[in-house]
């Protein structure tokens, strides 16, 4: 059984209006991180663009999500699930960070989620660049190596950028399969694309086994194709699920900092996530919006949104596990 | 016969550069409403968001219309219409209104649109919020239900808000059926989606007979098979078409106050209305566009383009039920 | 003596970055207005624009404001003041409010404000259109007229728009001196300028005694001579502070549904503003910014500043009261 | 005596909301240029920049200051007139114009202008950029060359661009000079400032007896002093107002192709105007609004308020002429 | 065989971050023209927007686009084509123009890629508006009429504007028939759609043999359907790729003079252009960017990734011919 | 006598339009860092932000500056100085940065301006974030401390920020002074307002002997005064300048990280700066520019305003120490 039942209800809209009242994902209390204990799933905003190589601002990330996050409900639409009602959720706060240091920083992220999960609350962080997926993934600690599924543009699987930078937005999970934290066997990236440093670009994780979804692929084999695949790939392996908004095509998404045309849609994003409710997700997050970019708040809702869908599947997971389902 | 054959023109973008002049809608002449005994259809403005429980602007909605259809020409693309030359069409400005007084408002809007519809002229109105489809159907005086065909995310068919309030731009419709203004077994919705307040969100709608066409119904099927539906639920019935911006998905239009995400797109949108000819359509609304949420006039220049797929529909209609066809 | 000694405080920049953590006024604690015993000064947003005749919006003046105000620091540059260790200061969150029944949300309004009045804590609130004003009066209930220092472009003090709609954002203040909430020959308005209806617009205004000061004069006197003005009309009646935005020059704070060119600079409201020391302020509000219209933030950072100026304010007069001075 | 006591009324902001109807000059009738007979001042937009050898867009300067200047009321703050009792003023629409042909838009614009001053009515023009000033004064037909009061932070006194482009927005006043429209020693130049072409920039202008008005003159001495010299520039020549809005500084009106920084505020401009009004004026025009560079409409509302300013100058001067005075 | 085996690099992202440097389109070395003898394309801007019926801006296109493209890399992600090492390409800068005289501009242009031309280069343009594709194919001086392959909205095949306007951005490809620049027969003309100005609007582009391919038949047979359309309109005859950026839907591309909704995807869009390899490519432009429209760069993000698309079907043309292929 | 005479000219207006050609600073030649013996002063950017500990974005500030320089002119309008035909003057690029590591891009920085000193070239560099000015100190490499002249609202003297961070933007100046890299006697800070952390915040300044203006000292004594003051601080050591953006209002540039309401206008700026010919400048820097913050430009426009100012005035101070004055 999960600990809650649902203790943390979110703010409705029906009571008061979406505009009023202090932000927090999905208009749910805050309590903060030391209070864990009470929670199933922990909230977390991680702003922080350290790692960023382009165009920097992800670090206000989780203030614009929370913002737009305040147009939802708590019921999704489709599998009728009530997040709320399953279990104990709560938004934490931010992790602290340090942003001249970017070092240091790595280990205050990995802390902060550490000391969630130590309390039993999977995380569901908001971005963020894409580093703080790898924090993140150390902080699980899994046993075995987690599957992963990976929406994104880019691999992010790059060995090193300037000559020797090896912690950049563009490696984060190269250096995951380094350190045995996911099965590069059981990861699929959706939504693959955009031009390439070099013709052998995606050389080192084909050898790695690594499933790779382009557009072409998606486009004509259609959504519940690819959530198919997706199972395949990661069967009954606990799973982490990280979403890069630069998967999505900039015209539902353009506040990210290295966009790429021809992108994933809202709808496929959605319905391929609809798909997946059988895999066992441990934790997940949305990483990569930058709202300078975008400062009306489009990406940012899309990013509430997805991050709504993500919340539903690591809550069934969550519950599941608990009842020992 | 229709009153007119084609008295009032827009001024052609072949002869004054579409940049110059005053703004009306379509660039038509601008009639005081007193004057409309000579139109068949009036064009008008609605500036009122009185009902709006989130993010309010509807009310500068017709104004950022006028100036973006200055960007259309006369001339149907597939159909080859003309509804100029067809009939007497012109913009009959805003109704009045008092931005203070809601009660008030809502009987000044009927009133507005009644005097129109007693001098002959069918009314094809922009909003505004979605409450004012409410006084623009009372004023129609319908001597049955009239079908109705909605493009809209929300159902906008909740009883009340806030404890016991019944006028908002979420309940219009439910006041509709109540007073017996449309009838549910012949309303069509299509673009429901987004996230619920309650699980039993849309039970009533289900008991009247409403059908809801959802996002996975429309991609599975296409726009074809949704017109056909729409086709066969309507009937011969005399039709009333209200389009909610937010029925498309927020990367085609992003300016509307409770947008959700992965929903129609104006392809989808033009595809299914121009599947409607075979409808007897009284009158039509195009609602929800916000200005301050999109000041680029990405958004009014979508409400435009599909007020203009209206208004050949309804063009269409009125000049066959003054032919006696 | 104060209730507090600083028990809240601001989240500093130096711990945690600014743009980290959840919005609250000033980064201060949130503490729900049923706890607001233990304040002094209740930091508040009363977020409706159910007064607004023009462009809509202030309603998500109090997000925006608490949004900007991270960029805050404690302490008062020139006086030295921290008002958060002289006084228990925290955010109490937003009035409730139905944004479809002024009527209701008038008094929904001022049982808000009562409650903290009542619980000892003096109201610092951000609008929200001019129209919330006058529920906060209400809710000071003043054992007699209170002495007014009034900063706006236009008097709002209208007898009516539209025939007979007496409560509108151009009418607060009329209202207030039929009720003998504030003293109009202690009452002084800064910043009047701007086109007007008619030609005796200001003469109800001139026959109640109020003191209006334009822009030339404050020009050609000065903003020290302004502020001792304030004072001597003001003298040592309990005064109520009231910042409508657009008293600002639209080049710095063009956030406002009805801007008049060639206003007050912030440079001149602030040091007017830091002339007022001695004055003994029992509430103040911060008004009429429209974030829609400005969604960049310049002008909410002005919100911000100047509401910080009036808290300084606030705070001295409550720390003089309470300790006998 | 003038034609009108008032015929023509704006549309009151107490009456219908400033957001609703048709958008005109000051929400004035449209009244067709061949009817022009009626009036004493026509309103007209210049819809071209044809001129413009830096950034365009100036052709969409009317349709937004028509828009923006809803927003204003019908009564001079400081002087109490009403333009509009004291004359018939309405607005005519826009010049005709060819965007590809600047040979024969030139004559269009001389023509439409020419064709409202033979009918008695004095032209107050909205750009455009400043060549449009150029067929203006033609259709003036000045019998001896007018005085001119010329705001700009250039002198568009240039002899031409690109080798030998005589008809440029920076040339127009040279032309002018040549050909007998304006008289240099009655022209007076204020705001002039930037970085120079050349060290001899203004060599031309001091010959010809143009004065010219700096920031630090203007600074050093004042609004009122600088009034004072316009005043005794001009005396009692009919003269010709024209107002380039770059005059302004950019924190006022960004909205212009070349802007310069730290020009004339708003205040300074308007308290000149004002001292202004002893002059004869037979026409005026503000220029170069630049509306792509300023969506906001910030800086069409400052042109709105300075071209009523204008308007207010000019009445003064046509009903005094036509009363004998 | 090419002149060059990859003398010029672009700058990688992977040394030097992408938004440092001076901006070059693809971050190429900058050759000036008159250099051109060692390049096998000539990367060049055409800013000019003298053509402009409507909104304008287009002179702003090369700019925004050189800026934009930054975010790129070098090989293409399906072909595996490295077009700067196959050949030598570079940018030449902008041609230059003359802004208030269109037909001196038309020249200049002319003899600016003539000019290139004349040195063995092929030229890759990126306007400004769609007349800018005239002066390009008069300077390519084609032996026999070549095929088009051509991307849009509009046909661009109108006879004039305003009685007699023969030059503007809606008629290029009527002169160009006329003059034997390009074969109607082997011109084909994708995305075509929008409001007619006529019903008979398309009868001359029919007459002459022209294919259009409309939104319907797109959607209905897809893109690698229509790419083979393509394929056999144009056949192994030289041709010329024009892409107008209003082929696009306006949610992926809003910053242009004249959108219409319901158009091309970028996803469409790509995949037909990498249907076309098989082609005999002598030029290409992209055209019809109108930055002041859409400052966010997303549009111009667009333009730069569809110009790399270009940029490698000329190359691989170019390489064939030079090899004798 | 210095290196040049004139050899590097601008590009001018009247010859290629601005909208045209390839950014830089200025319009000046690009020439490689390593070609820079042949210089007297090197502008160029340090696009690095690493030291932000607020809103981030400076990085893209040298790319911003550079395109709105494009608007400017050669010679200075009240001293008459071209600097460009005084002395050779041209944009060496941006230094190399690693956006992942700020203790190596601290190197990067200093060596890469290290070089063009070495190189007999002045360095007049564009930010990036006010950090940056302490590698440019250090590869001035000063026999003696310089004077300082530096505009900003913070003084940017803070020991560290989060515990023990010596290097972020908020420190640089600390750090200058116990190197001995500048004269805290010789030091002046203009504009320095805005909250305190801690109502000690300025002691150590005081303590040192630094000189801060705040802005009623401004106000009340005029810029000539301050000017006359900065002078005397200075004297004839020799003098680096360094102008934080935000010393200026928010009004005139919003565009940066930590804007301090009530600022210095750029009037203000630019006459205090005209004051300063006296001095004997090394080398100076503009900083802060945040383009995310303010896209439209209008920041950036002030930047390379008074950018050509300090241009002007080192060009002067060099001009002057090689002709041995």
């Amino acid at each position: 059984m999960a600990k809650g039942s649902g203790k943390y209800r979110p703010v409705s809209g029906m009571q008061l209006p979406r505009y009023s009242g202090i932000c927090t994902f999905m208009r749910l209390p805050y309590l903060p991180a030391e209070q864990a204990e009470d929670l199933d799933i922990a909230l977390l905003g991680l702003p922080w663009d350290g790692g960023t190589t382009t165009r920097t601002g992800a670090r206000h990330g989780p203030r614009q999500i929370r913002e737009m996050s305040t147009l939802l409900r708590s019921v999704h639409p489709t599998s009728g699930i009530n997040p709320y009602s399953l279990l104990n959720c709560a938004d934490v706060g931010d992790a602290p960070t340090n942003p001249v240091d970017p070092v240091r920083t790595m280990r205050m992220l990995e802390d902060f989620v550490a000391g969630l999960v130590a309390r039993g609350a999977a995380p569901l962080s908001f971005g963020g660049d894409h580093l703080v997926s790898l924090p993140v993934l150390r902080a699980l600690k899994p046993k075995q190596p987690l599957a992963m599924v990976h929406f994104d543009a880019h691999s992010d699987m790059y060995d090193y950028y300037y000559e020797d930078a090896k912690f950049t937005h563009g490696t984060p999970f190269r250096r995951a399969v380094e350190e045995g934290l996911i099965d590069p066997k059981k990861t699929i990236q959706i939504g693959i694309r955009g031009t390439y440093f070099a013709t052998n670009e995606h050389e080192w994780c084909m050898q790695q086994g690594i499933r790779q979804v382009g557009m072409d692929e998606l486009r004509d084999e259609g959504p519940d194709a690819i959530a198919a695949k997706v199972r395949a790939t990661v069967g009954r392996t606990p799973a982490y699920l990280t979403f890069d908004i630069d998967a999505l095509d900039p015209s539902f998404a353009p506040g990210t900092g290295v966009p790429e045309i021809a992108g994933v849609s809202t709808y496929e994003a959605q319905r391929i996530l609809r798909g997946l409710r059988a895999l066992d997700f441990v934790g997940g997050d949305f990483v990569e919006l930058c709202p300078p970019i975008d400062p009306t708040g489009n990406s940012a809702l899309v990013a509430a949104n997805l991050g709504f869908e993500i919340l539903c599947l690591l809550a069934e997971s969550v519950a599941a596990r608990k009842s020992g389902r």
